[in-house]
């Protein structure tokens, strides 16, 4: 048998785990051109928060009762797909479930030899490359440029900061706890950041750390934090909007200072993007990342829910409160070999 | 004597007629170089309200009792420069005066054979510059798109739906009479306009009258009108911020719904700018607008303040509360010839 989770209930404020279902359905079978894959490691990531409301997000909802949508690092136990042969290890967006089947064409594969699988689903995967685009192709950074990332500690933010320094720029970054402040300071070379939950005044905190202003702001959060960024932006500066998961689990819309005037004093532009965009560009991405990664310039850790498929509801909930630290993944089951 | 008119006090919203004092001064001498002007017409736009506050805007604040600053239209009366002769008309910074002395170099100087020299405080001056560059080079404008504008029948908004016409996009305006909405829509060929202040629902209004959404917004004022926008932008749209009216005569800061989300599942970007940035184009352009002007494809209305530089405070708080159509101008002198 397969287990699943499926969306019991659409959340209403942060998602409760009964909002969701674990749920037995027979073992898939693949057609031609298609592998079943078994799960080694589940994603849980924040962008899924806003694809389980009732009002559609940038893609597909998922509905009540269908299994929740994301990707898995998996292994192939059968194929039906000449590139692929069993064993072999591939993302697959196969949602919450032990096992699945997907189409050959189109499937990622991880070659294990450049790092352990698991950093497939962070530093070498989609939200690595979501650093990557967001900071050098919407966010256009310059060397020596200052930057400024909130959620600096979670799987994109600690990669957006390691990718600034590398380019020789001054970074800052806030995060919700002391653990992670002292994390990306001492471990990932940011040169300063701040636990926004012991600061009272952001933009005081921000003119302090980033004297000269911020050239690049890269938002994983929204709220409070990035109304202090506006004030802060040098003349041309850039703002790529990641992420608002501040305001992912409201019950109602937030209000906030309207900010617009000082993208007409600064000259700056604002922009939304996700990482599909450049999807012809990510395999080069992931080579230089790579590289990087290989060199010792990138770190990474992640926070490995162990407790199977069950627990992915769980680790889910965790993250969007800020529980881990870089990658959150849900371990599923061991490699066969 | 010379008359001018200086800041009395920073206003606390709207700006007062006592917040100006009329005073004389003596007549100014030009040094080698310079020229002397005689105001034929004093342009009076929004951007100067944000520069009698006490924070400092993107440019140099007025100081009390300084001349008010600004651009006039005026007749040269005493030349020391080789470029310029006694009669020639010219764009000078010299502020709210009815002589000054500017340096010839980098003065603009005006050919009254195109079109009344007015014109070039409007249509073939900044506001129509700042509407074609910010439609073009940064809202993208592409052929067929649709266009949302606010501030519609002023002197930048009110040449941004022509340009987009003559890119063959759908125009839809928002202004605050009757009058100004049939104006954009019978005289300037808008697809439709909306009075703001009969209109409750901004959302509903602009999916009825862009029910395919809106690929590029030019933002004049700001407020409500703009938090409508961004629910309804396509993907891929853009936001040129050109000004904020809306806000700048608060007496304290607005809140407003956060709207960030929107820029990551429309993967939009917003922008503001000056028009002093695309300076090196300004003349290439101005030959475009001339062009369009001569064949028609370019209308326009000024609201004339025929009374002399004592209503020029007058004339700036009535644009500021809407009272113009098309570019707002104080009337100073008649030409000599």
């Amino acid at each position: 048998m397969n287990r699943q989770i499926t969306l019991a209930s659409r959340p209403v404020g942060y998602p409760k785990e009964s909002d969701f279902n674990l749920v037995e359905a027979p073992m898939p079978t693949p057609g031609d051109g298609e592998v079943l894959v078994r799960t080694i490691y589940l994603s849980v990531d924040p962008y899924m928060r806003g694809r389980i409301n009732a009002t559609k997000s940038y893609a597909a909802n998922v509905e009540i009762d269908e299994v929740m949508i994301g990707s898995v690092i998996a292994e192939v136990i059968t194929t039906k797909h000449p590139d692929f042969k069993v064993g072999d290890i591939v993302n697959a967006g196969i949602g919450w479930q032990e096992y699945g089947v997907a189409a050959g064409d189109g499937l990622r594969k991880i070659d294990p030899t450049i790092a352990p699988i698991s950093a497939s689903g962070g530093i070498l995967g989609m939200p690595g490359l979501t650093a990557y685009f967001g900071l050098l192709e919407v966010g256009k950074l310059q060397e020596r440029e200052t930057v400024f990332v909130s959620g600096a500690a979670g799987a994109v933010g600690s990669v957006v900061g390691q990718i600034a320094k590398i380019k020789g720029c001054r970074v800052v970054g806030s995060a919700g706890t002391d653990e992670k402040v002292a994390y990306v300071v001492d471990e990932l070379g940011f040169d300063a950041a701040f636990n926004y939950k012991e600061v009272d005044d952001y933009n005081d905190e921000l003119q302090r750390l980033l004297p000269d202003g911020i050239d690049v702001y890269f938002d994983n959060v929204g709220g409070s934090i990035t109304d202090a960024v506006f004030p802060n932006l040098r003349i041309k500066g850039r703002v790529a909007i990641c992420g608002q998961i501040s305001q992912y689990n409201l019950e109602k819309p937030e209000m906030g200072p309207r900010f617009l005037w000082f993208m007409i004093t600064k000259r700056a532009r604002i922009e939304g993007f996700l990482v599909s965009e450049y999807a012809d560009q990510h395999a080069e991405a992931l080579v230089e990342m790579a590289g990087w990664l290989r060199e010792g310039k990138l770190k990474y850790r992640e926070t490995i829910e162990e407790g199977g498929i069950e627990n992915a509801p769980a680790a889910f909930i965790s993250m969007l409160k800020g529980g881990n630290i870089g990658k959150q993944l849900v371990k599923i089951a061991d490699l066969s070999s």
